[in-house]
């Protein structure tokens, strides 16, 4: 989520979420933190415009819309189509209107004036920008490769980039997710060539996982389906929703009589059935996921299956995806994945790419986005051994705001602009201390003694009561459990004069060492006493 | 951990852990089920034989001797050293008897005659095995690779290997980490270059960060701080011990004069000072984890500096890397990792060392080891192309027995051969139920509500207790727990007439069902009601 300013007017472009990493337990997602754009009640939004249609650049939408109500948003045909079905999810439509735009119209926001521009990247319908601004116009790359042979034949738009050169560019913004990456991306074409070898040996069924939303690459193998004589069948319920919409609007070519309901395949001998699948982050909900553990409603793996795993695996999500590959081959499937065969490439620019578009746009200021700080460390030197004074290139992580006037371009203060976790209905109340508190649970559990003792005498009424979870397997902790009872009984005896506050901190304590000795784990420990 | 029997006779080569996987929550390590062994209570285990001293192969050794003291022990000096520090501090060295050999010695293990031989890896003094049975001989191949420049010097032994041939193989056991990798992994000496590359440029402090055991790494980097005129300093526990034990033993080659204590470094200039430190997986704990945190005793990262991390990342430890080198870059070092040069290779061999592995032994069966299901397919069927029947290789999983006699080598049965997960003290007593429980409370955290009620009217003695962690933020949660209390408090009001045990189960329910509307979440729940 960027935001461009000029005295109290203002637009954003994209709206993105990121996933959580593992140790962000129970973190559904996260949204960029807008407190800032709350705080500036001086500034009107005059709207939200996308450069492609990706949940890392969608997925705060609903978030955005809800906290600024009547904010319109400018979005090519497909990203369009992505971004109403999240709205009308959440009942948002009402409170947005939509307008469509294709690559190479100008978009009018308030004193901005944005020209789009068109991009290779791996979902269709994505742009640039060009934003003019009173002190020089802004080149705004969004992802982007420079694929000379695009799958839908829509190659990048380098005349737009040149023009842009031709008239200046004061700064250029640029994606920087694999500058850590030498050379230049394969296009998407030579996935076509490693799909064309799997289909030829395949003797049985060809199963292909991929992103819900990676259309070109269902083009491909819809393409490839065709060639080979084969059935379609979509599984997934996302990937079929995204399949309908982009048929309807003419963004994917398949024909009708070559797609096969998922619940009919048996209906065709499986040498004829291609099956496009999600899952492909070895999510254990997706279909990918089901089909590794045997638990899909529709499809179970046999013996002569051919599954393609065609995505590039996001970091952190490696030992799923392994996981799932390994229980694919134990069910008898040929599994084809990178590095087996090219099956995958990147959407993302590579260096020298990234080398060609600032030499392209030829820019006074260079700042890379999109990407870890080592991804931006390294786009900033390739920048700089391009040409561009090492003064004029700066990198920043969130929240920093970046001046420009008539005399240049320079970092301003910091705003903030960190993470919100959004934790099932709760945006920004699960924070470190309950996610620190998840750690220690999810490592050793939780033990809660519950009591009640005799006001005059101080004695237990009754047997104290223990709850536990995730520390130790019940049915073989009886012993252990007995003397945690001793030990709390122990106590209680030996301080019945201590206040019943005194008395429970004291339990507790004692507990703790008494299970740190005899298992080395620390669950939480809470003793519950009263009185009667 | 692989055992070879023999009629009533036994031996064991390599006792290995793995690490836990990111969903294996609290598990400390995992040891291999040898419930099978303790169950043949006819078998004599003449010895553990180790082929080196890596984690993975020697982890277990404590657990092995636990369960069957008095087995001898049989390794390489430095696996012997390595070992012995293990039995020591778990005073398990009375259990057993160290026995070393060198590369090239035969070992007497009952029926079993074991003849060793050197292979190239990533520490130094490994072995493979010349197994002599009754029906032929087996050769086993450690972790290998075919390093042509090894920084020792010391070549892998192709003649035993071709010796081996000549004598004619019943099987090769082979190592299949890199199986999905094409080409020859590069020698541990291209690794030189890239660091003469750093060293060259380097003007302030460098910092090298890799295994603690990676013990020609080690060498490496000393023999660079002496070419460029540096000193020596060692960062982290188990690597200041690793350096002692081996330059006692003549394995590293450190003159006393290079060396520097850690606490000692800022009596030279920054440019004057090379660090190896611990922590190249990410580990908070480990000592580049604390410099990227700046909780480090004696070092701060200081801008200048150059961090090398060298070594390869474990699958599932890629966020925890990429997220402390990101923090590196920020507290202004400059941090060189792979694949922006390439500071490590892997120690393993890809598919044409094992190509030639197979080809060199010539065995007429081929049971591939080591690696995921995946790795053992892809190696399967390497040694199908190299002209081995389909028939004669086995791709098993842990636990499938192989049969060995006159008529040939097959499969047998399953014996139990899964994972032991190690929790503190606790040995297999954390197991699904555990870890699923963990999940949950990982995700979202617990809720208990505990309340005294009146025997006679049933009303509730005084207001109930709530005690939650890791479901909510507790400063802001009071109007929600107040919420809870309510809903509890209506249970029991209207359920006088029920049992406690019914009470208890209708309010968790109530409960749950009231937070999940509320929070989309699903705290572990539980009630307590007593009666007075």
């Amino acid at each position: 989520m960027t935001v461009f300013a000029l005295g109290h007017d203002a637009f954003i472009i994209d709206t993105g979420i990121m996933f959580p990493a593992n140790d962000m337990l129970g973190v559904d997602y996260i949204i960029p933190d807008f407190q800032y754009l709350r705080d500036r009640t001086d500034l009107k939004i005059h709207g939200v415009i996308f450069t492609h249609g990706h949940e890392d650049h969608t997925g705060a939408i609903t978030h955005v819309i809800e906290a600024f109500p009547g904010t319109p948003i400018w979005a090519t045909p497909l990203t369009a189509g992505l971004v109403e079905v999240k709205l009308r999810n959440a009942h948002l439509l009402g409170d947005t209107k939509i307008n469509k735009f294709n690559a190479g119209d100008m978009i009018d926001l308030g004193p901005f004036m944005v020209e789009s521009y068109h991009v290779c990247h791996s979902i269709p319908d994505c742009v640039g920008f060009g934003i003019n601004t009173p002190y020089g116009l802004i080149v705004y790359s969004g992802d982007y490769k420079f694929d000379n042979t695009p799958i839908d034949g829509k190659k990048p738009d380098y005349a737009k980039l040149a023009e842009f050169s031709q008239r200046g560019v004061l700064m250029l913004m640029a994606d920087s997710t694999n500058a850590d990456q030498p050379g230049w991306t394969p296009s998407e074409s030579i996935v076509t060539e490693a799909f064309d070898d799997a289909f030829k040996v395949a003797r049985g069924r060809i199963i292909v996982a991929t992103f819900a939303s990676h259309i070109s690459r269902i083009q491909q193998v819809a393409n490839m389906a065709r060639q080979y004589g084969r059935k379609l069948a979509i599984a997934g319920y996302s990937m079929t929703e995204n399949v309908k919409m982009t048929r309807q609007m003419g963004l994917l070519d398949i024909p009708d009589e070559m797609l096969v309901d998922i619940g009919r395949i048996d209906d065709w001998p499986p040498e004829k059935i291609v099956i496009m699948a999600t899952g492909s982050q070895g999510e254990p909900a997706a279909v990918l996921g089901r089909l590794a553990t045997g638990r899909h409603r529709h499809l179970d793996v046999e013996v002569g299956d051919t599954i393609i795993v065609s995505a590039h695996t996001i970091p952190g999500n490696e030992e799923m995806v392994n996981r799932t590959i390994n229980r694919l081959f134990q069910r008898g499937a040929n599994v084809i994945y990178d590095p087996i065969a090219p099956v995958h490439v990147s959407g993302h620019a590579r260096q020298e790419e990234m080398r060609l578009l600032i030499n392209l746009v030829r820019p006074h200021y260079f700042l890379p986005i999109h990407g870890e700080l080592r991804h931006l460390k390294e786009h900033a030197k390739l920048a700089i051994q391009s040409g561009i004074s090492a003064d004029n290139v700066f990198v920043v992580e969130n929240g920093v705001v970046i001046e420009a006037d008539e005399k240049g371009v320079r970092l301003g203060n910091r705003v903030p602009g960190g993470y919100v976790f959004v934790d099932g209905h709760g945006v920004g109340d699960v924070g470190p201390v309950v996610i620190r508190d998840r750690e220690i649970l999810a490592r050793d559990g939780f033990l809660v003694v519950v009591a009640d003792i005799d006001q005059q005498s101080g004695e237990l009424l009754y047997t104290p009561e223990i709850i536990t979870r995730g520390f130790i397997y019940l049915r073989e902790a009886d012993e252990l459990l007995q003397q945690v009872k001793e030990v709390f009984t122990h106590v209680v005896e030996e301080n019945h004069d201590e206040s019943l506050n005194k008395l429970r901190s004291l339990a507790e304590e004692s507990i703790r060492h008494f299970l740190y000795n005899e298992t080395k784990r620390r669950p939480m420990t809470f003793c519950v006493i009263n009185e009667h």
